[in-house]
């Protein structure tokens, strides 16, 4: 056959296969599926052969020891979970803190010897391998050690007590255990048995762990305290939202590791608090359907699922993500910030939830939010696209930094809450708080987003006609007003702004702004003079349905008479700083003597206002104006948080633990206007689990009482918090705390 | 009525709606959508007026200047092209690099006076905004400036022509311009004319641009050669895949800014070549559905699209994907690799493929690499689930890193290939060369990933029959054993590996491994005594189909006689080290009399591989052994990758542009087995685009022979690349080179 003849001609290529591609496999790719899940196991043998065995199989093994029981010693008053902080968890199985002691009882056929070959062995996730740290074999004798230690602590007749100090820096999960025996044959080991499945959890206790805290007040509030208080409203009109973390109510733990899963985290980077968090930070939003814990919303129309002000607490959501395996409906920021508080205190990573009092958000890390006036002075709604959010949660977590120069660990910033302008940031954190406060932003995570939350200048631009603007003024103080968080111990703020920035106008702060810049930070280079005129709003504690009078002053610095045309809008914005509605306008004509003051007054009616009103009841009031002698631009900002009514809330009965008691929550519609689609919410930390009620409509004017029975679990001073909310209003809470005797 | 008469009872919660949520909407979330799509745009008005007209309308605005036409002087051989460096890129539209001044002319209705107000202005993404740096105006007198100058370079009659520079930090992609007149009665501007509409990039010619590159060679090679050799095979057998990147092809620029579009990334962040590089390495491929441009698949099967030893070019991927908005199959590391460096150089970020032999991966960004052998020295396959990529391809690009302390500037690594392992880390990079060679792998992003990929360990363990392992011998010279890439100007290869490392042994690697170490890699910290036996594995060139013979020496070195139980284990693997199929395993017991040498032959017959070989034919030999006297375990691994047959590429005709040639591709089926379903591609850059040929069957023994006639674009030397592909056929590759004259 010669080469001529059998040259294959070119045919038309065959149709591709129809039907959708098949999923692409791992095959070539890696040798084996990355372990991802801690609800996959792989079971090992009863029996592990060495070698072939013979044709008439195993010779009687009835020399070698036999094991007859295992006893985890799991219940809550037992040492193990007294000694380990566990004894909250409702839950049947062993909780313990990994880089601590705890014992198991192994009774055999006979008394153990030390010439016994034994081995306790525990195991997490698919494929369990020893050089992976997810088969961990411990050992009775000093001779034989692996990364977990072991010993024997009691020994009496066929029994022993066994001591087991996992290590510092162990996976983190729910593990199985065997306990194995070793005989020239082969290896015999127990069944697997679910009641001796445990959960090693981070331990703060432990110094060693690189997420010990030193500090038993902190961990006492960071690790073991289910009440929260969550801050919101203004600067200087601070409210509260209870929150009930919930880490240690049933199901919780387990919701926490399934989130893990969800995420499809590598088993063995589940040690390590860096990544545990950052993964979590990613996972409790679900973004572009990636199928994370809470759907964030701010439209106003929480149709579809529950408000985000009408939650009470973690466990109804954690609990509800677990179950239904589908996102949450509706979240925001603190409700990410809350659940995100849980996990991590349910892990057993130290954390709390902290407010930043006017936050920038959504400008991509650099230092400047933009306000635009037009050519007269007034502001230009359309073209101002910058917001400053009035407050924004984020959480605090504690550890060590081994990734870092030293100096960074410690308290770190993440962040579930997602940023809409970043580069698909749907994730933040950690962040060192030190690296926040020295403007060492160049480390990992994102430590120049949250630089930029708390230290951005707000700047205002002129607008000419062609389109150019001209900065006119920066106001470096008005953004990261104030940080807080709840006090360890009692239920007071504690002030943590010194935590992240040098007092304003200190050296220290501007050789940190500088420092960002070198970063890449973009700041506002342009320092107009400040204006000889100051523009003061006042601090106003208003009610929702309320008149009010808003009283500008005009403080005159120069010895001239100074003219100033001002305007004032007054709108009713989101607590994101994004305006939903205008409902004043005024430009008032000033004028002033020289080193004199003058008070304008703005009578803000409420009929103006409250057919507006969106969730939080916040109304914005921005003054700005020029004077016209000099030209210079004047600016004053004030966010007014009108105040909602209150649910009372009252607990009755014997304050004792296992005695019923009663919570009544009562309410009445201070409006002349029916409210239509009522919810209630009331939960208690140790008291009662999540319950709500539905009431069609309260008519203007009437009052309602909802009582509920519930028996306290534990000791302790704890609250009951509730909730009301509908379409109307939002945001209506009411507590009541309560000290359960033993 | 009386409070008790109103008490609203509960009623059982309505029914939630049926049917699936609604899209969340933004509203409270942010003021407006933030502008992440280059080809929205908003169209500003022809005349916008000051103020609201009167009753009577406009006056006559015959006294006012008005625009009669705008050149925007955008063919190929004028100055603008010319001197930006784009005149190869085939589009109509003006292209330019930012920083730099281009020209456009502009004729009037009479001649220009310096008393005109007028501005030529720029707007991208939807919303422009002066203070986002999405609208500019730029104006033609020095009183007036923004941050793009402009100036009158020249006046005659009624025109005038413009020199404008934008912004060297400019947003980079497509603007449309306009030209307006100031009026005292509002702004005259031209209607919007899509051939107005210019294209502005990176500049590396630029020294205020942040990816400036101050090297003429360079710059050639890595923003304008469209010509690449990727390198691949083992180090020391290294083969050359040619690769049309094709950056300057129709349709290819649009591609490139459509896939930032898809990704959503705002238009604001289009201008720092950092936040755009790890966009892009995110974007380039498509996991969990997130409709990337490519699909990665190591499966060996590639039923349903295009198997990756198959393209020869990124332009069929990126105009496929731009034109489908569909994710394309299929991609392994290099393919990924390639079509990022179209990206990168197309956009005008110099750019390089770099190819690491031997490469961990998927390890976490630990230093270890584990292989576990059994008690008596054999390799354990089952248990050894990490492997090291025989290599693996990423970018580098050049670029500025305001965002990291001095020095850490210049090359940067960015990685498009997805890691399994890690935490979701679907992107990678930029990340600095020069902090990879120093340890410095604290600072962003991804750098301990990189380091780990170049400086690993290879650990082996031995497991005992209780499951625990004994580190028994630790390879600190396998991993990154060469860094290639292209030399500029040439086709010849530059090692890198002096940029990634410090030379094996020197006192500054032993403090950079250190350094990692304290940033949190995790290393085998043991060092087991090297054993006295040395095992050394020849270096083979052997094609497909040969029989061959493995020559292993063992050599000696105590002063004692030595024997040493060998394990010899030979497997087909994927270039992922992942293993397919075993095909030899022997165990000779080799007696080595003291200071002497001995050689072990292994036979190895083409008929137990042939069958078993995967896409890129590598059979991986891995030795180990334990010696008898000693207990020492003893390795040696070798990879060897089969050549292929070869296709013949010959090109005749004229050399000339615009003059029509021919390219021939002749192949031989070297075997005596038919190859079918194979598809035949050729494409060459300023030469032909992509063209394919399907064969149903070429029968074993015979030829084939496939010409193709094209037309030159454009002088210079330049290749024809051809690629054969079937499913028991990969990685086929012929080309030619050619020169073009004038």
């Amino acid at each position: 056959m010669s080469d001529q003849d059998a040259t294959p001609t070119p045919s038309p290529a065959p149709p591709p296969p129809s039907g959708p591609p098949p999923k692409v496999t791992n095959r070539g790719r890696s040798a084996a599926p990355i372990p991802s899940s801690n609800s996959a196991s792989s079971d090992i043998p009863d029996f592990e052969f060495f070698g072939v065995p013979g044709p008439r199989g195993l010779p009687p093994l009835t020399e070698y020891l036999d094991i007859t029981d295992v006893d985890m010693m799991r219940r809550p008053n037992e040492s193990n979970k007294m000694q380990h902080h566990t004894m909250h968890y409702h839950s049947d199985q062993l909780i313990v803190r990994r880089g601590q002691e705890f014992q198991v009882k192994i009774t055999f056929n006979r008394p153990y010897v030390s010439t016994d070959k034994i081995a306790v062995e525990f195991i997490i996730g698919s494929s369990p391998q020893f050089s992976k740290g997810t088969y961990i074999p411990v050992f009775p004798t000093k001779e034989r050690q692996s990364s977990w230690a072991g010993r024997i602590t009691n020994q009496s007749g066929n029994e022993i007590t066994m001591g087991i100090t996992p290590a510092a820096n162990c996976i983190v999960g729910k593990y199985s255990m065997y306990v194995a025996v070793s005989t020239p044959f082969g290896i015999r080991r127990t069944r697997r048995d679910n009641s001796r499945d445990l959960y090693i959890l981070f331990n703060p206790w432990a110094s060693a762990d690189a997420v010990f805290l030193d500090d038993e007040t902190e961990r006492k509030e960071c690790v073991m305290n289910e009440v929260g208080i969550i801050y919101h409203g203004a600067h200087d009109d601070i409210s509260e939202r209870n929150w009930n973390y919930g880490q240690f109510n049933y199901g919780v733990l387990d919701a926490c590791i399934y989130i893990m899963d969800r995420s499809e985290m590598p088993i063995t980077n589940r040690g390590d608090p860096i990544k545990v968090t950052r993964k979590a930070s990613a996972m409790l939003n679900s973004h572009d359907d990636d199928n994370g814990v809470l759907v964030g919303n701010w439209s106003g129309d929480y149709t579809y699922g529950v408000a985000p002000t009408s939650w009470t607490g973690s466990t109804d959501i954690l609990l509800a993500y677990a179950s239904s395996k589908m996102p949450v409906c509706y979240a925001q920021c603190w409700v990410y910030a809350a659940v995100f508080n849980t996990f991590l205190r349910c892990l057993g990573i130290p954390s709390r939830v902290v407010t930043n009092f006017f936050s920038a958000h959504d400008n991509d890390g650099n230092l400047k939010t933009d306000i635009i006036l037009k050519e007269n002075g007034a502001i230009d709604r359309e073209r101002t696209r910058d917001s400053v959010w009035n407050y924004h949660c984020w959480n605090e977590c504690y550890m060590s930094r081994p990734d870092l120069p030293a100096g960074f660990g410690g308290w770190q910033v993440v962040d579930a809450t997602p940023q809409e302008t970043s580069d698909g940031m749907y994730r933040c954190g950690p962040a060192s708080v030190q690296a926040i406060k020295h403007g060492q932003i160049c480390f990992p995570f994102d430590a120049a987003f949250v630089f930029a939350e708390v230290n951005s200048d707000v700047v205002f631009y002129s607008r000419r006609k062609d389109g150019t603007m001209d900065p006119v003024r920066v106001n470096q103080t008005h953004i990261g007003r104030l940080v807080l968080t709840k006090a360890p111990g009692g239920m007071t703020r504690r002030d943590l702004t010194d935590q992240y920035k040098f007092p304003e106008g200190s050296t220290e702060e501007r050789t940190v702004l500088e420092k960002a810049e070198q970063y890449g930070c973009k700041r506002e280079k342009s320092n107009p003079p400040p204006a000889d005129v100051d523009l003061v709003l006042p601090t106003l504690e208003i009610s929702v349905g309320d008149d009010f009078e808003l009283s500008l002053e005009f403080i005159n610095r120069s010895d001239q008479r100074r003219t100033v045309e001002a305007y004032i809008s007054g709108s009713v914005v989101f607590y994101t700083g994004v305006t939903s509605n205008d409902f004043l306008n005024e430009s008032p004509t000033v004028k002033i003597d020289p080193n004199k003051s003058v008070k304008e007054l703005v009578t803000v009616e409420s009929k103006k206002y409250m057919s507006k009103l969106v969730e939080q009841a916040n109304l914005n009031f921005i003054v700005t104006g020029k004077i016209k002698e000099t030209g210079q631009i004047v600016t004053a900002m004030k966010v007014v948080t009108l105040h909602n009514p209150k649910l009372i809330v009252e607990v009755s009965g014997g304050g004792r633990v296992s005695e019923e008691m009663m919570a009544s929550v009562q309410f009445t519609n201070p409006f002349t206007f029916s409210l239509e689609g009522v919810y209630i919410r009331m939960e208690g930390p140790g008291l009662m689990s999540p319950k709500s009620k539905y009431y069609s409509m309260i008519p203007g004017g009437s009052s309602l009482t909802w009582t509920e029975f519930f028996t306290p679990q534990r000791t302790g001073s704890t609250r009951v918090i509730a909730t009301l909310d509908c379409p109307a209003l939002r945001q209506v809470y009411g507590q009541a705390t309560v000290t359960i005797q033993p």
